[in-house]
């Protein structure tokens, strides 16, 4: 039988490439955490096993999807860069979001009782909802991943402080809340030591700093390139032979994949991992 | 610390709604599942566990999101159906697309032992991707559920008389293959029913029909309505009162989500469910 | 010389059809027009010239575009609808979009002269932005061109009641806006009527109604069927053989083409002029 | 009486805003040129009076739409650049795009007659369409240009070759078209000096390189800066003070705008004259 009749119907399909040379975000996004933060009993203001929880199927995502260079996670939310070379999917919108949505919520689901043995999950069950924000220019991509590691900070120091005057400080949600109406940072800080005694600066890294994720090669002197700029100026990606290719892909395939709480803010980070936005692998490190 | 010199990175998110007043069907397909289907021996041609966690997945989908008002799966996809006056998420394409393939995926997941009790899930884990099509009219959107179950037929009678010459008739893939070039459905009943003894007719209808996935209110004499019509030509949802709307949310609630294996192409199932398509509960029948 | 070597620049152009079976409406609005007005010392509230000059415009448009089913135009906008089953530059709105206002922009200033003779056009010129919008059912296509015509009796009501204030009850603009804040239509006619004798029935209906372009075609009574749901279920194009699309074309090419101004809210409009909705040319009345 | 019944059709209305910090390039193309040429009897290969006309019209454009950085130009075609920073419109497509044809159009009808004296237009009249393509890199645009600027060269080599062949050698279409198949750059050189005595070289600038239109300012000494790499790694247009906008805008406005034909492959072009990629007007140069 034939099935033309209604084939018609494929003629709705809107096509939906993202441009090209253009720096792809897909972010994650946990669906109704809050309740899922109650029902679970997280730990305020930071669960740690949530957290890694959160890695781990962030991990699996750039284990399966080389063509992520670096992911960025904190509270619910992921961000995985694709590079600005990136021609998965032919670059279609719904292909790399789904996909990525996809991978992490099986990963988040599968890992789940490795992370929380005690709580099983029951239904409803976690989901997470995706979208894809593409970025031209170097400058515009390490903005946007400040502008997530701010945040983090931003949150975690308010967090850190509210729950300190309501766990230690015996303050209700409401009281902390009007405590901590207009203060800055630095009032932050001086609540924090002067009534808790504690020290914001010794805050566990992951928890101040969120998480990133990258293929782990040789660091590399920050003096002897200009990365951005170059990266910028490349049109289109660098015509490769198959050797080439194959070259990179293994040792793509090769390379640890690390899990960090540290700054990507400063131009060191990125100065001293050229791969990350030449796509280029490093060289891997000797085993110690 | 403000984070406002970064914000600026929010310009770059593009809006993504789906035209108002049209079907929003979003598919969610299997990735690599010729790989899964191997790796976790699935029965050929059709594996009737693989095919019920599919089922328990997508159910989880429709009972999450009531605005969904059918479904329809075959093979390792599912076809999710929007009421055309649907405003969930403001009808945004990604939060649509990876809320749905995202609630699939997690079903999925989390139920797979209890379908493959002996076969405990590896890496990589199975994944979906999604995406959304816009059907305008009644036809249209019934012609796009025509083309998947017709496509379930073919596939269906194909894969039937390909496996029974292979599996019974102990033929080789190629030589399968070879026997089925440029027969047509005759053939293929044809074949079966000489060497196999196999009346096609009597095969399990969900591997015939594939699955319906709909909310269950008493059926209704087709003679009394004409709702494609009806449905078409109303522009915009109706208004309803606040009170209307409370009690369409707790029949939808009550009703019983019913998962089906039958013809979805004649007039008789649509005109005998009106509720599929004017997005009114019907009557919650009674227990019997 | 090849050029391939900066080719993949056409990689960068992303693709924009528009969703299949949906009526496009492509509006043309005038640019700056109110400094238009002034430098041209266009008629207050209306100016015969201009507005037949837009409808000049507007009618090479639809003389030019056979596939523009119906044109709806008020003070300096035209909507121009494409039936729904258009395919002309595969529904490509850039290319549609740009045809029609170039169109438009082209004969309005090679007509200007015709319609100015003593106000040669002088920099900067008159100029047209335009938009697409879809809508999917007749309800919504009808209900935006009677949005069109309802703005356009508001608009004028006030204009006339405004400038009768002003041009003959002496009143400045400051006076006369006050005059008719918080005035409803029965309040305007009232004043129309009793301090300047003016019927606003009486008004030219090319002020109170706009224009309407559309093919002529003998009348039909319009008890005999029902156009709107019969064209909202029509799935797709009817396969038409080719002697009967160059039978239509060609009598598409015979009708003359009106410039009317009454009213298109209204069911009769549309039940006595089939062929604007179902895209099939009617008889060509007989010259009288 | 109120609109509001009718109004939700506004929802219908879908935003196509044009990805921030990137270049937008406007193209327009005349509709049935080749129809045109034969109807106003184009001179072959080029037409001095044609060319210079599309001229006319950019320049308007140029000067009506201070956004544009550039416009390049060769038969009946134009590529307008609106710089990354543009934000005029919100950069929705569909009004940067209707604005550009619009304008252009509006001048090319309004200045025929200063061109084609004795060729009054009649109908249909010249229309063109357009679309807009966004390039993420400095590089991406010039490589866009480079393209334009190369087949520029190849068509007019080519036609150039092949009138040659028939008004001067007596060739018919056919014979000539026969004689260049497969032929190289170098051939048709040949062909031109050996059979004609053409020295291609000599030919007019506006014919071998298209035409340029960009605001004037003093050129600048080319080793003294690098821009892409400085423009690319711009993330976001740099604030500015009210009085240096006002100052931008009046050198801008006080800057001829030129009509050249000269190379704008190689960097010499964009070194000397930094203000198209950087946005910023340089010194107006004296009068001499």
């Amino acid at each position: 039988m034939a099935n033309s009749k209604f084939e018609y119907v494929r003629d709705f399909e809107m096509p939906d490439p993202l441009l090209s040379n253009t720096w792809i975000v897909v972010r994650v996004d946990g669906r109704a955490f809050t309740k899922m933060c109650a029902k679970y009993n997280f730990e305020k203001p930071n669960d740690r096993r949530a957290l890694d929880l959160m890695n781990t199927a962030a991990k699996a995502v750039v284990t399966d999807m080389p063509e992520i260079t670096i992911a960025y996670g904190v509270s619910d939310e992921f961000s995985f860069v694709f590079h600005k070379s990136c021609v998965l999917f032919e670059r279609r919108e719904s292909k790399l979001v789904s996909t990525v949505v996809s991978t992490f919520t099986s990963n988040y689901v599968y890992s789940w009782s490795a992370h929380f043995p005690d709580s099983p999950l029951s239904f409803p069950l976690p989901t997470f909802d995706g979208r894809a924000v593409c970025y031209p220019s170097v400058q515009n991509l390490r903005d946007y991943l400040s502008w997530r590691q701010v945040d983090c900070h931003i949150n975690n120091l308010y967090n850190t402080t509210f729950w300190s005057l309501v766990q230690l400080g015996g303050l209700d949600n409401k009281e902390a809340e009007k405590t901590l109406a207009g203060t800055v940072a630095a009032d932050k800080n001086e609540i924090l030591f002067s009534r808790f005694a504690i020290n914001y600066n010794n805050e566990p890294e992951i928890f101040k700093k969120g998480s990133v994720i990258f293929r782990d090669y040789e660091l590399v002197d920050p003096d002897s390139h200009n990365v951005a700029s170059t990266i910028d100026s490349q049109a289109m990606p660098v015509t490769q032979s198959k050797t080439q290719k194959e070259n990179d892909k293994k040792r793509r395939a090769k390379a640890r994949i690390l899990v960090e709480h540290m700054d990507i803010i400063k131009d060191d980070f990125w100065d001293r991992r050229p791969w990350i936005l030449s796509n280029k692998p490093g060289k891997i490190p000797k085993e110690t």
